[in-house]
């Protein structure tokens, strides 16, 4: 929510050339590792931060001097473009020196830990490290031994902090607000860190959360998060303000969670005639990358309700907005 | 051909710490997807503003704040170390933020189609896309659902028009002009992108095209581009002012078109004698990475006429003009 | 040494939007390709240069104008994050535009020979290639064909000159000089480029140098080099003012130079009980990656003796100093 407290944090970006002031609240850790670390205020400084990010996107010269000198590092132990190149187009437009280390058997042919690759990278003096890895708690490890902050780009299958600020900002947008909306999460529940960061978030902004999935693939005490949980999809989406879909993580899944991609599609699957046991006014979201005709049919996709170019879109504010909070030069906004 | 009203456009390139206005005539699209697409006058625009780039490259300090604040993607599904760097170097020395997406194994591992991977992208507002394909068409393809401008950098067997530029720009800076020269392309024209390209270029601009190959490595119907064909190198190279050689492009080749490489350098291999059947002062041109000793014998490839290097400087150039003419901010050149 | 001379070289360095003369004295080459290229008056330079470097990793803003519009090229034939992180810093820390090339498989594949990459790399007009390859020799090969300057970040088993100038940098900044010392080099001396360099280097400024291994991992006729050569760790370590580790590089070991990865540790791996026959005051070096409990023990590594994460933090600056001096803007730092 935007109270007039924190539309006064945030009052102008200028332009590269010029150099004035953003009022800054800063946040209290000068990591971003879990949404779970957050409060309602300071998730809606990221928002609000991100509005105004937002605009510098929209300009001709889309660059800002805020991040001018600063070293990040994107970390990626495991492949994505996508949230790779949303992070780099955000470094950029905010003028840091952003670095790409892609850790697939480049330093790790020769045998060594995050420990030590972290404590070296940390000895370059990076003022922030944005990591991905596959291990759970990845960025806690190295968030506890690096003055750099760091920032959570994905953690296994534990949380994906910047992708739930994103989808906040996205749903706000259209709603006004979070608190109240019936939001529906839907599908691999049990693959998903984006799953468990959109949870903390929206609870703590208080929208009412359903998730609804096969049984194979429901968090056992799922419900302990303040969350409905339901098999059954129609019940999920009936009267739903949001319908967050997620991807079949087929790559993470060894054994047999899903009969086959067409069954899966059948009872999951979202459809024209399922959305329209939503709201009128319902958006559908999706993180991507989509299967296209497994969790989600291209009617819906491409259709009228679909937000899933918006949510890219304000991933490079929202990232913005997060770099700017943890290492901006308060002079050079 | 460079007449007084193009030599207008063209004023002067300033420093980077400098503003003045250099006069653009605008290109009627904002994508570079083939050379069938322009008219001469838009080609000697290109080759016209590369000449002013050119002199950038010359400098101490190389580097214009022409597409300040522009956000550049190279988008490579295809391996190409070569047009890739020439490119980033051009992106850089006119102050884009570029950034480069290797498609090989990294998002494709999630199984997106080129169409999401494009849509998402463009969430991102892109002002340029690179796209190096190998699907023919791709970049059409890609244009078709974005407001980001698109250059082709090489689609399949298709085109690949900013080598056709920096070949074009060669060209008439050794003679020139191109009208009325003969200009011979050898070897492997069935799987040139190069040729195609190079061949909308020359007969747009006035050139007797001649094109020379083994009857397995000739397009059926090549005749019907306005060229002549001819199997036999003595009677191609006879009396020639500019002799381009193509790669070979064995990896490419599925099945048996050339005998052995020893038989296809004997018939085909431009050797010294047979460069010396074109005229004396004959420039000899390739598109490189060249095959020593297949298509062409080293003391020709490093002798007196050969002008490959002068290709790769001159391709930063082109790029530079291309890459400013579809994005430039008008006012900082 | 910092005498008198080499201070006043070394004025100030001022902020990036501000210009001041910092009068350069020149090294005599262009390229950086040996430490045996260099006389002690050079080495020095580089050291004090690298001092003031130092200073600017430490600001808010890191970054200082000194390459504004120079092309820089990071041309790895071997992966390693490490030093091409390490460059990249430097790089942007001045403000030249880099680029990477990671050549394993990408221009490669279209079977292009180092000369013809470079020979067309340096028709784009690099400023600095910086080039990490598997051969010996390769840089020089590659300082031979080229305008642009030519830094040896490592060739085969032959030098690797910017290691051997931050472990040079890091004795001094602790000992104050390095005339006189005793430096002990141990581990794995036939594979190490390392070594080589530091040899060079530390006989050049006048330290005793020792070095230290298994009779297998021992170059036949190191005492030619100006060392003391022993098998026995004990008696190289007494009294030592600085133990630098190797690392066992198994990746280059083709046969059986160590028995057992434990037998190794047992006879040749640094413990806090070996580390305690040298001076009180010892620091103790590895140029990294590390293996732990191979070469050195974990409390050795992460023990206060060690000063590997300096060495670290000191190859930025003292790649900043390099690449300053040989292709800096002379008025913009």
């Amino acid at each position: 929510m935007t109270g007039p407290e924190s539309a006064n944090r945030v009052t102008a970006i200028n332009d590269v050339n010029e150099t004035s002031i953003m009022p800054r609240t800063a946040l209290r850790s000068h990591h971003l590792l879990s949404i779970g670390d957050l409060d309602s205020d300071e998730i809606n400084l990221i928002l609000d931060t991100a509005e105004a990010m937002k605009e510098i996107g929209s300009r001709t010269i889309k660059k800002v001097p805020a991040l001018r000198g600063k070293t990040i590092v994107n970390l990626f132990y495991e492949p994505s473009t996508r949230t790779r190149t949303s992070f780099e187009i955000a470094e950029k437009r905010l003028s840091a020196d952003s670095l790409n280390i892609a850790v697939t058997g480049s330093s790790v042919v020769k045998g060594e830990t995050l420990f030590d690759t972290a404590r070296n990278l940390e000895a370059m003096a990076p003022d922030i490290i944005v990591l991905r890895h596959e291990a759970s708690g990845a960025p806690h490890q190295l968030a506890g031994i690096c003055r750099a902050g760091v920032i959570n780009a994905g953690d296994g299958m534990h949380e994906h902090p910047t992708q739930a600020l994103l989808d906040g900002f996205t749903i706000r947008a259209h709603k006004g607000r979070i608190e109240g909306l019936k939001v529906v999460i839907v599908g691999d529940l049990l693959h998903s860190r984006v799953l468990r960061s959109n949870i903390l978030l929206l609870r703590e902004l208080g929208a009412d959360v359903w998730v609804c999935g096969p049984p194979t693939l429901m968090p056992q005490g799922i419900e302990h998060f303040g969350v409905h949980a339901t098999t059954k999809l129609d019940e999920a989406t009936e009267g739903a303000d949001v319908i967050m879909m997620l991807r079949l993580q087929r790559e993470r899944m060894q054994g047999h969670f899903v009969p086959s991609l067409r069954e899966y599609f059948a009872v999951y699957g979202l459809t024209v005639e399922r959305a329209e046991r939503a709201k009128p006014d319902v958006i559908i979201m999706h993180p991507g990358p989509m299967n296209r005709g497994v969790e989600i049919a291209s009617e819906v996709a491409d259709g009228p309700y679909s937000v899933m170019l918006e949510q890219v879109a304000n991933g490079v504010a929202v990232r913005m907005a997060v770099l700017y909070l943890l290492a901006g030069n308060p002079d050079e906004m």
